[in-house]
């Protein structure tokens, strides 16, 4: 008859490819429980919809199955929280390597593509920089980058002490990293499968020499798929910033990101809409050019404010077009710099209480 | 001391994993010399940028190196033209299940995310279709669909008989294939890797029931990734439709798809500019809200020209929202539509030679 030890022993050869360590030690087996034959446990993912969730499940049933006297093998289905996440590879991938010091990690996201993600992540990098903050900005945009663009920088990168990479420092001294940065013409395609993808994202994250940041904004792609998952699963996130255009087409498409994030325990800070109407220039008329605003539903879904509107100005475009966005004047970005450094004094806090107690 | 037939024998063992047959029966292994234990040969893959590449390039020459007498084995890389990429897996595609007759597939592509790429295939649908064509759309952007919408329909699909899908049919008669058909709730979240997206995309293509269609349209996402290269890679396309925006920022992302597809020999049959300034209804004044335009660079790269230029117009955003894409007027259009019924004549009839030269 096989005791819990050793139910859990053998649930220790069985891997998350992903995290490549075992599912044991990673604190996904759970409430294990062995009488007469048969086995119960929780089986906790990272996030509810990790693609690897058969998989798990059936090597550790099968696993299980094949132990000695073990006639019935039930696995209940869980999720960890936020903490849990981190704390799984969250709070590590944070500190280290040590001279990496992070404090916030915000991710601009959207789903839908062409709303601005990019600029609103420009924006609020160079708001956070004049408010005093050290800022950088992971472009994980990988086969579509435009940060680099916006901030007129380019590669190649040097190689910074332990191989690692180092990330482009703009005109204010913002940090970035970009895979443009690392290609010979920044027009090539940059023809990839989703693994490989996710792998960029990872190494933008660990293998580059970020320093010391109050401050990392992540700039996502559109969808929801490779990019955006690695992103909030193997990244020790803070909070999202959901961006949208007006139209009710967008909107239909945010609110599948809004989802994601809900679905993964990962707090929605705010919403901001981009092509709010456009103001002419020389009559001052507003035009509503996308239709009227569905962004209050979004919010709504999201469980948060809209925390930014930015009208479509055409001496952004031509800014942003010739790499100064720095020298933007946006005055909308303030209330998201301000909710920012708000929620940093409060969620840093909470940080410091679970490092504190996983030291324990 | 190997002969070519051994060599052939064993190269049949090696399988490209995404085709799922050997690389022999595909037509991958060319000019194969066997010299007194050298063996050289060339292995055409299917796109150069493959990203199998280095595992098939690996497998080929060990397993050729273990053959007896084998001291010595040179392999040159080539790439498929279209015709031979049809051959191996596209012509019966396009032939097959027997019920689908397609004589021209068209992807719209751009790269970079909300620039109109829906917006575009909708309305060239709608234009196909007033032109007496038989039109279907099939929306290949898994995470972020937006043509029903754009149409103003639903799911759920309905079987066909042999278990396919049967598109859903527009006010005006056009089919479409869409993810959110297949949802229950359409602002659920499709979070899928990109194995899965690809073969949602494959299925999209050989499990619909699309019968008889003169064009069908395929409405690519953002990105150089997964979705895209399946497209190209398995589906017989004919050319590509690319979309920009007038922003230097866009040009640049848009110039990486351009670089796609000509890596991969797809014709790119030319360039629209979507958002192409702002005309205030009020005071006809015409505003470049994105700045000057960088489209004919990309035109010029494509090799392409521009085939329309589509201005932003607040009721064209409205009616998209209200479903009702195929009530909107866009004269632009017309151009585009021409040149692919143009298009159509020329290269319908090279398919019918390169069929019946197969059937030879």
């Amino acid at each position: 008859m096989s005791n819990e030890s050793e139910v859990l022993e053998t649930l220790r050869q069985i891997y998350d490819p992903e995290l490549r360590r075992n599912i044991v030690d990673l604190g996904m087996v759970r409430n294990l429980q062995t009488n007469n034959g048969v086995v119960n446990f929780t089986l906790a993912l990272t996030i509810p919809e990790c693609p690897l969730r058969d998989q798990l499940v059936n090597e550790a049933r099968t696993a299980t199955a094949a132990l000695p006297g073990v006639t019935e093998v039930n696995i209940n289905l869980g999720a960890m929280n936020m903490a849990e996440r981190r704390a799984a590879f969250g709070i590590s991938s944070r500190l280290l390597p040590e001279t990496n010091q992070v404090k916030q990690v915000i991710t601009i996201m959207s789903g839908k593509g062409g709303v601005g993600k990019s600029l609103v992540t420009g924006l609020l990098a160079v708001g956070l920089k004049q408010a005093g903050y050290r800022a950088g900005i992971l472009d994980a945009d990988v086969t579509g980058p435009s940060i680099p663009r916006l901030f007129g920088v380019h590669g190649p990168v040097q190689i910074a002490p332990g191989n690692r990479l180092q990330p482009v420092t703009s005109r204010t001294g913002i940090k970035l990293m970009s895979v443009n940065f690392l290609l010979e013409d920044e027009g090539q395609a940059v023809i990839w499968r989703g693994p490989i993808v996710s792998q960029a994202i990872q190494q933008f994250w660990s293998d580059v020499n970020w320093g010391q940041l109050d401050y990392l904004l992540v700039d996502l792609p559109p969808g929801t798929s490779d990019a955006a998952l690695t992103v909030m699963q193997s990244l020790p996130l803070d909070g999202i910033i959901m961006v949208t255009t007006p139209q009710a087409l967008a909107a239909m498409v945010v609110r599948k990101a809004v989802k994601m994030a809900q679905s993964i325990n990962v707090p929605i800070l705010g919403v901001v809409e981009n092509m709010a109407g456009f103001v002419a220039p020389d009559t001052g008329h507003h035009y509503d050019i996308f239709g009227p605003s569905h962004t209050q539903e979004i919010a709504e879904a999201a469980g948060a404010s809209v925390l930014a509107r930015l009208p479509l100005r055409p001496e952004v475009a031509t800014l942003c077009d010739e790499g100064a966005v720095e020298a933007v004047t946006a005055p909308e970005v303030t209330p998201l710099v301000q909710e920012l450094v708000r929620l940093a004094s409060v969620s840093h806090t909470a940080v410091q209480q679970l490092t504190e107690m996983m030291a324990v």
